[in-house]
This record gives structure tokens, sequence and C-alpha cells, in this order.
């Protein structure tokens, strides 16, 4: 409780009406609030004049009260520096009654959880990690390389000028020359055709995805995603009231068969640019077919391009979106992976048509601001520090890429596939089918080793494959070295007891344990 | 485009085979660049160097081609200080053809808007407006009166010690320090019941309505919604696939009828401190009823605390959730009238037994971060900065509803009601039936002067009450008052004709037209 939670506090607590003097009541509240740790250590209370005409009671009342404290040990008073509540938590509490409210808040029956079907799936497939550094952590790039004295620079600036007009709600679309710069470098750079009437700001992927499947998809609806893919798109579209149908890939990326067509979508999620968390790059062809399907079935198409900025010695194809003839496809990207996670700049471009709509929707259902943070950035982009920072990082991540390869060679040689090192910020390490990828992941947790067990990235776990995901972005060679020592003696462990139990755990797991 | 996409670019467009010299090909590029607008005035062009570097050719055929672009007039070069692109917006474009890419997307055909049920409705019932400040915009505080300058100083503080771990996506439940804060602050002030760890960091009440409908309710399932009521609420949830049952408000609050009854909810959404756009608060009673048909029929109660600080001359009366025995209660606020819309940073509380699975969900659908903001916060409300700043914009409020009111009754005495004017940021001037209040926003608005139309606040427009909402908060007296003599000049016009009319327009409303 601040100083001035306490005014409104006694301010109510003096409206209940009570006997004796008013000194000893205020004495009384402020003792109950310090030993109750409503007040907590260090917190200044307020002055005297200020309480006095809050409470509308004489100012040496006040004073005599908090000169008892003093006296007390309650608080301690430094001339002219206000009045700071003691450390009393070596004393013992329960000096006074604790207050009915919170007695009966402790004895609350738990109410049993009575969740939606729909909520319930979604804790019971939960994809977060409260993780969020340290080897392997896949998906997070080295927020220490931020270039923060920029930043600081461009914002202090902002800030000096009073910017009133953008510390409201966002207007539809977001901030109008931040939607522009991004137009700009999504054409140049991702070869992504759109005005920036088409661009419409997001907080990231997870709200690009989420408004989508709104306004193009009703309850009951079919989804294709890949087979495997980022849990946050599943989870996502499973919780809008959708039906998931997963579609598995292959080395060209998406690859519907008959089944999949048996359940025609009205949406197909995918990552054409970088398939998470496989890594695979779509291949012309298929991105010709699904092109033709969507302009055939009039489905739409959803294009997750959350990391393509990151791509070492691989020349980049161009967006879905750039060969996209019909306007059915939904561009989406973020800058978390570019700048920092906990920015939540993101973005998404919509067919001409549809722009208006997905403006509006956004604006409708999250009520965004931010754009504060939108004109720093729109100036950082401006000022051309975007691509120094990105060619910056580009480079020491492919020098952590290439320490983890070589320890991984170093460790097994060829016996266990690296899949899709070409680019972003994590690798898969392939494990033998016969290895429990989550029991590898939980027991190299224990030693301290972060990584996440790739089958848990398919929604049909009983055909899915062993694997390692493994982030490098976020951690030095220095750290990658000794952290892949550790794992590698806990994958170890798994390798040989796999050769030695050989096909029965795989046979196991096909038919769907 | 920035210089680093222009390198991007470069580099794409080099790998394409094409005959003549290297020099000719990139003076040409760079030319169609410029002509075509990607890249615009001012744009700071690579280094000569770099460019040379990253395409692979001779530095010496870059200079060259910067040379003559400059001779042309595309760019100037200042000595040491870098190539700039000159504006050439005067000169006549089209000397190049337009790329294939761009004449295409000019081609596009529009698809058919094939929105989703549920989006066309959205978008049918919009709610948001691009209008954000002036006279008398309804729901927004004095964004001008935001502490700046001590929020920049432990903005500067946090950002200068390089905070990388709060540059992360957030953990279940947002910042640890800030939720405890909460707690503190909501316990004190509003009489919430709650530790940190019900604390559940949000983005706003969207975010809170959001997520609340997706764990607790299934598509199909019914929500109880206010007579009239915020049109976000209302939006969101039957966005989430469920079905809106509008239930009146009296002045005690919502009032459940039979019609109510006969159709039992699994979520009742209510605004019990300040009723939107009404103002009343909930009376004691209905707060009984209310949370003994919950405990009753095990549904939940979902309490929108916008913005209970701003209270006029009245008593708070303490939250629903703090009179909640049963942990029925999920308590939703947000920091956007304290302080700023733009910040987004608001809260829940959940009870006990829900909070991990709120927590969890969050985390899961919006994969938040913004901890920057949330550390910065932390700190302004430890070091008592809330308490003076919203005593002292409460002042000013206090001073322009005043203002307001006195004006109402200088141009039309009693004559027309004031309803809510005692707490919050807006009043609702009450018309008479007769009178369509979109007509009279309409006209007000061609005039310059903003209000919504009570009416459409209501689900069913048949039996809606015509009125004015008026936000004063955001305007000085020195704005209100020429700005409600243009609004009652408006306003007098429709009353003589509504007079003039008699109940004939009345009618017609009643029945639905």
């Amino acid at each position: 409780m601040e100083a001035f939670l306490l005014s409104e506090w006694l301010l109510r607590a003096f409206l209940v009406p009570a006997d004796g003097p008013v000194y000893l009541r205020l004495y009384k509240l402020i003792c109950r609030a310090i030993l109750e740790g409503h007040l907590s250590a260090g917190t200044r209370l307020p002055s005297t004049r200020d309480l006095a005409a809050e409470l509308g009671i004489a100012r040496n009342t006040v004073l005599q009260v908090y000169d008892q404290l003093a006296e007390e040990g309650y608080v301690r008073a430094g001339v002219g520096r206000g009045t700071y509540v003691e450390d009393i938590s070596q004393e013992l509490p329960g000096a006074l009654e604790r207050p009915v409210a919170a007695v009966r808040a402790d004895e609350h029956a738990p109410p049993s959880l009575e969740l939606s079907r729909r909520g319930q799936a979604l804790l019971a497939h939960l994809g977060f990690s409260n993780l969020q550094a340290g080897a392997f952590m896949p998906g997070v790039p080295d927020v220490r390389e931020f270039p923060l004295k920029v930043w600081m620079r461009i914002q202090n600036r902002l800030w000096r000028t009073g910017p009133w007009d953008l510390m409201r709600y966002a207007p539809a679309g977001g901030y109008g020359p931040l939607r522009q710069s991004i137009a700009d470098y999504l054409g140049s750079v991702r070869s992504v055709r759109g005005s920036a009437k088409q661009v419409v700001m997001t907080t990231g992927i997870h709200q690009a995805v989420d408004v989508t499947v709104r306004l193009l998809c009703d309850p009951g609806d079919t989804v294709w995603v890949e087979e495997p893919a980022y849990w946050g798109v599943r989870n996502l579209v499973a919780s809008a009231g959708l039906k998931v149908v997963p579609v598995r890939v292959d080395d060209e990326g998406i690859s519907p068969d008959g089944d999949s067509h048996r359940q025609p979508p009205r949406l197909i999620v995918v990552a054409p640019s970088h398939q998470y968390p496989l890594g695979m790059v779509m291949s012309l062809a298929r991105r010709r077919m699904l092109l033709d399907y969507a302009r055939q079935t009039s489905c739409w198409i959803l294009e997750d391009d959350y990391d393509s900025e990151f791509r070492y010695g691989t020349r980049p194809l161009s967006s879905l979106q750039g060969m996209d003839e019909s306007g059915r496809v939904i561009y989406a990207g973020s800058f978390s992976k570019t700048l920092y996670p906990g920015l939540r700049v993101g973005f998404l471009v919509a067919p001409p048509a549809l722009a208006p709509a997905f403006a509006d929707a956004v604006a409708e259902l999250y009520r965004e601001g931010n754009m504060v943070n939108h004109a720093v950035l729109d100036e950082f982009l401006r000022e051309g520090h975007m691509g120094s920072h990105i060619r910056r990082v580009r480079r020491r991540y492919a020098e952590r890429r290439d320490c983890l390869i070589e320890a991984i060679h170093r460790h097994f040689g060829d016996t266990l596939e690296v899949v899709g090192g070409d680019a972003g910020l994590h690798l898969v390490l392939a494990l033998p089918e016969g290895v429990d990828d989550e029991v590898v992941v939980r027991n190299a947790l224990q030693e301290g080793v972060i990584s996440r067990p790739l089958s848990t990235y398919y929604l049909d776990r009983a055909h899915a494959r062993s694997g390692l995901l493994l982030g490098y972005a976020g951690v030095t060679p220095d750290e990658i070295r000794p952290a892949f020592d550790v794992l590698a003696r806990v994958i170890g462990r798994y390798l040989q007891s796999s050769h030695s139990k050989g096909g029965r755990h795989d046979d196991t797991r096909r038919t769907g344990t």
C-alpha cells in the first residue's frame, strides 16, 4: 500500500462510526496497516499536512500520532525527508487481530474448476514456457544485443516533445507513419506487395492469428495447420471454436493428402519462409499449389513470417504473399525476433479488399495503443538503424549456430541429424525413434540445460518425430560449449538404452501410447 | 526503403542473370528505386564500402555510380557525411516503366468480402472511434496531465541498467513486483481481496474480457451483459461465439427479469462501481442478489471496474469482488484512465482456485511482454506518485464537470436531465424520446463537436433511451464553453422539431424502425 492509498483507506475507516478520540483511532489504524503488512518497510507515509487535510482533522493530531509511532519503532522520521515505515518483520506479528475480511479470504472453499471445454483444452496443451533465457531456449533472440543507446536517444527525443497524441488509443490500423515504413521495408526485403493502407499494426503473431480466425472463420469451421507447428497457432485456432486439421509437412513444406482434402479448410496457416519448428523453406511448386488451391476453393492463407531475417548462407525466397495474384493471403510478421520480444509490435498485411475490415477489427477487439513505441520504432527504421542491427546480430547468430553444430559433431559425429540449421534462431537435433524426447528434455533441465521436445509440436503425438529444439541465438559460444557437453551426456544415456531396447519402444510410440 | 533494405533489394536483383556491365545495372536499379518512390527523399544510401562488400563488386564501381547519380540530381553527397536521396517529387515520374509486380498489384480484382458471420456482426456494430480527443469525446482522460517528467526519470533510470530480463516474453501472470503493488493498491483503495498470485497482468479491459470468455465459456453459452453497456464487452463476447443476452439496468444497476432468467447465463458482465454509460452505482441489495445468484447457479461474474478512481463528492462503495464469499467474481481494471490509454497496462484478479488458469491462459493466448513499462509503473506506484497524480487530476476533472453542467443549465435550465455526473470522465445528457440522438451527433460533428449517441449503447435499439455521452475530462473549461454553445444550438434545432412532431417519431422508434 502506498502513502496515498493509506489516506484513502483511512478515510474509509473514519467513515465507520466509532468511539474514542481521533488520535487513538488514527494510531490504531496505522499500526494495523503496518502489522498486517499492508504498509511494507520503506513506504513513505503521507505528509502530516496532506493527511490532516484529507481526513479533515487537525495537523497536530497527525503529528502526535507519527511521533508516537516513531517512538515505538513502527516508523522512522528524517527531518525534512518524510516519515518511513520501519522493517518490523523481526517483530512478532499478530499483536492485533487480523481483520474479518482477511480471515474470510483464507477460509474460501476453492470453487470446483468449472472451466469451459475450450479452456480445459487450452490448459491441457500449454506451449509457453516461463523459461526465456539460457542454453538452449529456442525461439528467442539475444536481447542483450539490442541497440539500447540508439533506442533511448530516439525515445527521449520523442518523450521530451510531450507526445500527447501518441498516448491515446490507436486509430484503426495503427500509427500511420509506421505503417508506411513497414510497407516500404516489407516491399524491398520480403517482396510483400501492399500499400501502407494494407498494413495493420498488431502486438505480434498471436494477435494476427486471433483477428484472422475471428474475422474469417465461424465456430465449427476447419483450419489446416502444419504438422508439426508452433504451439501458439494451434491453441489460438482451437480456442476460437475452430477445428484444427493437422497437415504433415515434408521437405517441401505443407503436404496435404487425401485425408486433408476430405476436410476442406476455411483457412490454412503456414510458415513458408521457415517452417516452425523443422526449419525447411516451402518449395516454389508447393507455393503455387497452395495458392491455386486457395483461389479455387476460396479459402484463405495466413502466412506466418516470424523470423526470415535470419538466414545463414542461404538465399531468401520471396514471400508467399508476393506471389499471390488473387488476394487470398494475409501476411503476418513482428519485431519480436529482430528487436526484442517484450516490445510487442507486429503487423499484418491484408489483401486490399479486406484491409479496412482487419484495421477495424483490431481496433474493435483489442483497443490498442502503444503508439509512443510505434513512433520510436518508426524513427529507428527511418534513420537506418535496423539494417546495421540485423547485419550485426546475423553475423553473431551465425557464429553461435556454427559453434553448436560443431559441438554436436564433436560429440555425435554424423549419427544424429541436424534439421533446419540454415536459418532462424534454433535448430532441431533429431533423435532416434526409440528415444522419448520429453524424457531427455526433463532430465537435461534437471542438469540446468533447456531444450524443447520436438514431439510436443505435433498434434498427432503417435506419429511424431523425436528430437530436441535447440536455440542458439540467445547464448554465446562460451555458454554453448559447456551446456552442450551436459546435454550430450544426457542424450548419450538414452541413446544407449534405445539401442539395447531396439524397436520395441518405437512400436509402442507408433501405435499411440 | 532504408539504406540496408536497398542493399538487400539490390542483392536479389543482382541474382537475376542479366546482360550489360555491372556499373550500368547498379545505376539503373538505384534510379528505379528512387523514381518509383521506394527510396524517399532524405534516405541515406549505404556507404560505398558497405554496398561494394554486400554485392561483391569493386568499391570503385559503386563510387562511379554514386557520382553519376549526384551529377544527375538523384542524390546529394556531403563530404564525410554520406549520400542522401534528393527530393525529385517535382520531376516527372514514369521515366522508367513500373515493375511487373506493381502493375499486377493494381490490377487485383478485389475478392468478394467473404467474412465469417461473427466477423460481419463485429463490423456491423463497430463501437470504437478514431476520434480520441476534443470536446466532448467520452471515456478518455486528459493525457496532457500525465506526469511525463517523473515517468521519464524512472524510465531512464531503468533503461540505463540494461533491463534485459524485462525485454523478454512475460512469464505467466506477468511481472511479479507489479502484481504485488497492484494487489496492495486494490486491497486498500477498492477493498479487493487477493494476493499477488491472484493478480494477472493484461493489456486492458478488452483482454480481461477476452480471456475470461474463452476460459469460462464455450461457443453457444449465454452471457448476460448490461443494457446499455460498453460496446467493447458486447462485441468481444459475441465474437467468442457466445450468445449475448442484454439485461436492462435500473437506478440500482443490472435488473434481471423473467425474460433474462429463462436464459440462465454462464457469465454475467457488470460495471457495479460506475455503470457504463449511465453512471449509476450498483446498490448493496442488488450486489447481494447478484452474488447469491452466481453462487446458486454456479455462474461467473466479471466485474469491470474501469474508472472508479474518479468520484466527485460521492463516497465509493467497495468492489463487488470484496463482498464475494464464494469465489465467483473475476475483477478487471486498467491504468488507461488513471495514466494514459496508450500505455496498455491492465490487470485482473481471479479467485484463488482459478488464478493459475488465468495466468497460464493469458501467457498462452497473447504471448505478452511489455515488462519494461511494467517495471516503470511499479516504481511509479512504489514512489507514491500515483496518489498525488490522481488527486490532482480528480480536482481538475471535477472543475470541468462543473463547467459542463453549468453550461447545460445555462442553455436548457432543468428541461434536459443530466445522468451519471457524479463520477467518471463523462456524463449523459438525456434527450426527449422523440429526438434521434444519432442525427444530433452527426450534425454536431459537422460543426466540429464530438459526442456519442446513447441509443447505440443498447443492443435492443427499439427500446433505447435517447441521449448524448459527453466527455469532459479531456478538455479545459475554455474549450468546454464554446463547444457546448455549438452543441446547444444543434440540440435546440431538434428539440423544436421533436416538440412539433410530438409522439409520432417516438412510436416509430418503439416499434423498431
